[in-house]
């Protein structure tokens, strides 16, 4: 009458960069252009997905166009309303959309994501960033990109207004008594009066306590504010980590921040980027990854190279060594360092051509990618797992939808049968499947929070 | 083989407020309270407006939450995140969102309804408020709700930037060479370096031209800069009008504003409110109309007559005639003067008691309310279109979803048969059902702008 207790399981999200990841991904003659704008790519995406069981589907924020598209595609859906119109379409994957902290107002944002987690059924999260991207001001009305140190400030200004306005109905407020005519008892809905260096907001929201408690909070971003922010309001951390050992340093790092924010370790997941792309073999995956560096644009690379580590290289240098730069190019904002860093790292640990390290780049802007059978992906991923670097993974499929449709055929059985990957859902929330508790009622009222600050 | 033209036809919408339009619907025994937050309930009434080819479904928009709920639901959703919801779980009704212009940022909000656009595959539309309830400023960090004529003056530089935004991709912008490597030409994508009053927005949009050349305007707001704005930005107006003899004044003096501002008044159409109770028999809609008015809390309307009249009746003065209060009451908004002007005209023509005067206003909140049968109700509808006061109704249904449902079921079918309303869908998007043309390529690019102010 023995029961063997569940060993611990993996999460795993797909990042779903419109029609893929790898910025090549376009010009392979499988991908289906029009699927740029197209609602059926994306619910095709979101029930593979499902189908595979994954925790959730994302989508990343891009407030601005950029010059840099004309030779590839970019994520042109707005992502709060692409996965509210995902949120009827499917019935159990969880929906991230990310959102920036910098460019929206806490009152709406806290009302979209209410929104979001009342037509899902449970499975909405905010993917928190405070948009890297310096030309976005000029679509906002601000005179200027604000700097690092004053984004993320307002930042978790807007987090403690945002988790009081979710927080600022208790679940049994609705009385609905149709013999008293008394719908709802006003004791048990709350102001939030918040009054603050960026924002003043009374409250409450207009949208009942969800689902959820609240929509489940992801963090992006390994700064050292972004970090600390993290540490004291994410339930997940999207991170790149390219090697294991900067993983297992990076886990560690975060575990430790949460503890010391009084917060439960278990409580906080972490997930790497991983960019896969999975084969029956080894050598047809091989094949592929070669097929889409083949398809490389050099000169919208070495742009790339050229804006973020400030060197020039010419299309004739492409099989010399990447001279090392000495400081970041003038006038790249704190949250572009940590990718900086890890550039230079990288060449410099590994002493990479151009075409090396264009290569290397293409497909995860800074993300591990892996390529191999279904086996070799798995054990990469179980590795990471068990080696304490990673609680799950943000998949990046770099082509999209094969990428992600051989994960799931490919990868997903092997991870089942491993015993590290479920193979069903269990709950029927976000919150359910990422084993995080309900939020308790009245953790973000105005006297707690002042008491806790 | 001569062919009959097809005579002009009706344009409606279910403007559907919650579980219903009546104050006291939701003490019905028939009415579900979860409902409210229950995206069931809203595909189904979806799905209804559907299956009666009506042209769109419509909400409204309240950024504030309000005490006068304790007597009653309110609109507790998002309504862009909402509609986006419904894009996906529908394929022919059109979807309006109402969002304010005061409490909205230009970019965001043009890219949201331009991707509910795309999701929809051409069925969006935006209802441009300037959101006249005083409380919602303590939601947004604004000091004091802004007045009347400055609202206005922002909404018409939002609706250039919006209108800005969505024109500035060409249809022809994605070239999607594969062989080259040319995602897209920069020359069909422009910028609107937008420099103005209230709002800096460089442009162009991240969402390229959407599915309808851009999502269909629609106003409410029957004040003179109101009118104003839409005879120069709307492509439909939703309107309260009591009588035949007011709806024809206002019909034709917006054709006359449409005309002077140099559009096509055709290509405006004027929809007042109407909340229909249908039954079989007129005796069984007079009594549902009975149920509805006998279930009213009168302290909750007295409050509401003291809001907007300022004057003060006491429960047992129910049965006395309302006395004309002298002048709208201190601190209230221009906006809320036409509502307040048309209830002091009702009560001064037609010489109310207190309990006449709260029945009236309980079913349409100052909205044309008709009870009766399906002959009745469809003769009420064509005598306003013929006489030209209408070009069609947003349907206000005053029980959620019964009273959709009974219009769908017993009216359209009578106004099918008399030949003013479609038997099925003729088009896939909103503006083909609106008939309206698809906007011109370059309207509102900046030198264009420019000429026409």
């Amino acid at each position: 009458m023995s029961s063997t207790p569940t060993p611990r399981q993996l999460h795993l999200n797909a990042f779903l960069r419109n029609i893929g990841q790898h910025e090549a991904a376009w010009r392979l003659p499988v991908t289906d252009l029009s699927g740029l704008t197209d609602i059926d790519h994306y619910i095709n995406l979101a029930l593979i997905a499902e189908r595979g069981n994954l925790d959730a589907v994302f989508f990343a924020d891009h407030p601005v166009f950029r010059a840099a598209s004309v030779n590839r595609p970019w994520d042109a859906l707005d992502p709060t309303t692409l996965q509210a119109a995902l949120a009827t379409a499917t019935s159990r994957v969880g929906l991230v959309a990310t959102a920036s902290t910098t460019y929206n107002d806490p009152y709406n944002l806290a009302r979209r994501f209410a929104t979001l987690d009342w037509v899902s059924k449970g499975r909405a999260a905010w993917n928190v960033v405070t948009t890297a991207a310096t030309e976005a001001a000029a679509n906002f009305s601000f005179n200027f990109h604000p700097e690092h140190q004053d984004r993320y400030r307002r930042a978790e200004e807007f987090l403690e207004v945002a988790l009081g306005l979710w927080d600022s109905w208790e679940p049994d407020a609705i009385l609905g008594d149709k013999g008293s005519g008394t719908f709802l008892d006003p004791a048990k809905v709350h102001a939030i009066n918040h009054e603050g260096e960026f924002f003043n907001v009374a409250g409450p929201l207009d949208v009942p306590r969800t689902p959820q408690g609240r929509p489940v909070i992801f963090q992006a971003g390994s700064s050292e504010p972004g970090k600390d922010l993290a540490a004291r309001y994410a339930d997940a951390i999207f991170t790149a980590q390219p090697t294991l050992a900067e993983g297992l340093d990076f886990y560690n790092d975060i575990k430790a921040r949460v503890a010391r924010a009084g917060r439960n370790p278990e409580q906080v997941l972490i997930l790497p980027g991983l960019a896969p792309i999975v084969a029956a073999t080894e050598k047809e995956a091989l094949a592929l990854k070669e097929d889409l560096e083949e398809a490389m644009i050099t000169e919208y690379g070495l742009a790339n190279l050229q804006r973020i580590l400030g060197i020039t290289i010419a299309p004739d240098q492409l099989d010399e060594l990447v001279p090392l730069p000495e400081a970041p190019p003038a006038g790249q904002g704190l949250s572009h360092r940590s990718r900086y860093a890890l550039i230079v790292k990288m060449v410099n640990d590994d002493r990479l051509t151009a075409r090396q390290l264009l290569r290397r780049l293409s497909g995860g802007r800074g993300h591990r990618m892996i390529a191999g059978d279904p086996e070799q992906v798995a054990d990469s991923i179980i590795e990471w797992f068990q080696a304490g670097a990673a609680d799950g993974f943000n998949l990046i499929p770099p082509a999209l939808p094969t990428s992600l449709e051989a994960f799931v055929d490919l990868v997903v059985p092997v991870l089942q049968e491993r015993g590290v990957f479920r193979a069903e859902y269990e709950g029927n929330t976000l919150r359910e499947h990422l084993g995080l508790p309900q939020p308790e009622v009245g953790e973000w009222w105005p006297a707690k929070t002042s008491q806790a600050s």
